[in-house]
């Protein structure tokens, strides 16, 4: 998908709403353990009662690949029925690989091409060759880690690299790398002073911002200094949305909550009228 | 494993190779392509022919993940049969992995104890809370990147951060970590000058290090600087030794490739006599 394609989603949805698919077994109502692959189930309940509120899915792999096999499979049929139901979605596998060239060549084509995911979260630390074998490929868009929302982000993360934080170099050093119009960016919401900074070193680049609502950060603080023209944020929201409730109506529990933040989000783009 | 177990197979095989098990279909001898399971056969096979001469196997999971339900099958089955025929080996999931609290713990489940992998390699970008999940595993053990040996580990790695190199940051930050005594570290060999500095700050802490022989580090210098009395040092050599040869012969060609080594390890052993 283009990011000409994922702007226009957002504008016919009024939405920039991003649902992180972290599928639990020990979290999912109970009653669908039952079904033969109780993780599919879950998931396409949760798409076919959100899929018109947001613009993209976010399977963390960490969740599936804690069941081997059974969740790398429900994993596959979670994208397929993605790609083939709902077409228009951009679809994030949220891995935070990063290996050397060769390396990260293999897990490319294992999201971008075998499960046909739009895009792949990276983290930065191995440096160029671990980031630029995911830029080669047209239309697939590469997130990079720069500043997560979790306590442990300050243990580096913020720390004066030549004078500057690190998470800044990481932006600013990948803005050099070849296809780097390929890249967006990893940015928590608890540190939405952060963005106006942040879009100083790329302006245009598309932010995936967890940590709305649970974890703190608030969605106009984040769209006041982190919106762009072209929108250039998706807001994600995972146990907020899916865990709404974990009885029988755990799906349209699921749809109010998107729905919620759907409609602030569609208040928020007001602002590029 | 304990790293006490760990280091009394080194001192009885006189070895402390890791052979890394980086299994691709277009390097592999093409008459394995017509077995069931060419991916676990070939590993079988280079694990019967080498298994006295080294004391651990790495697979890099990028490999397995890259050919979806059949390469985790694959991968399924190597570390199955390296537990059951081969316990006394130290089995590393590089896996590279990094993601927050709740997430690292289902990575670590999924490697830890659903794989039965006696080590994951981690990425440290995430911190604290990224790291420590897989820390309080028994007997397990989690390999933190600090510093690569690839091109773009002068991206970040070496880069001062509060006046010291990030990667130093690293190690001594971790050191701080709840279940720091279940690290180890991955260190370059293609910087072996650095390892003085690095024991200065991880004295005893097993280091695993690529970049032996094809990536150019040399291991004596290596030894020189990162071995201690514990030994310390696990040298991983993964297409120097399983692509010795794409014929017929390719067993036993990798058995000649990790003699080799092995010979050379056993000299190095003798400085801790």
């Amino acid at each position: 998908m283009t990011t000409q394609e994922l702007v226009a989603q957002i504008h016919k949805k009024q939405s920039f709403l991003c649902i992180g698919l972290d599928t639990d077994l020990e979290k999912i109502p109970a009653f669908l353990l039952e079904e033969e692959d109780p993780i599919f189930a879950f998931n396409k309940a949760i798409i076919d009662a959100t899929h018109d509120l947001c613009v993209s899915y976010k399977p963390n792999i960490a969740f599936y690949e804690a069941y081997g096999v059974q969740g790398w499979s429900a994993l596959r049929k979670t994208i397929k029925y993605l790609n083939k139901e709902y077409p228009e979605i951009f679809t994030i596998a949220d891995a935070k690989r990063g290996d050397i060239g060769n390396t990260s060549t293999r897990y490319a084509k294992a999201f971008f091409e075998d499960l046909n995911f739009d895009s792949i979260t990276i983290a930065p630390y191995m440096g160029r060759d671990s980031v630029e074998p995911f830029l080669q490929f047209k239309d697939k868009h590469t997130i990079l880690l720069a500043l997560t929302s979790n306590q442990g982000a300050f243990d580096f993360q913020i720390k004066k690299v030549d004078g500057n934080e690190l998470y800044k170099e990481v932006l600013s050093v990948s803005t050099t790398y070849e296809g780097a119009e390929n890249l967006m960016y990893v940015v928590g919401a608890t540190k939405a002073e952060y963005l106006k900074e942040i879009r100083e070193i790329v302006p245009e680049s598309f932010l995936l911002v967890p940590g709305v609502g649970a974890q703190g950060g608030s969605l106009e603080d984040v769209c006041k200094y982190g919106m762009t023209k072209g929108v250039g944020l998706l807001i994600n929201s995972s146990r907020g949305i899916i865990y709404a409730s974990n009885q029988e109506d755990f799906a349209s529990a699921a749809r109010i909550n998107a729905k919620k933040l759907q409609v602030s989000m569609e208040k928020e783009l007001e602002r590029l009228n």
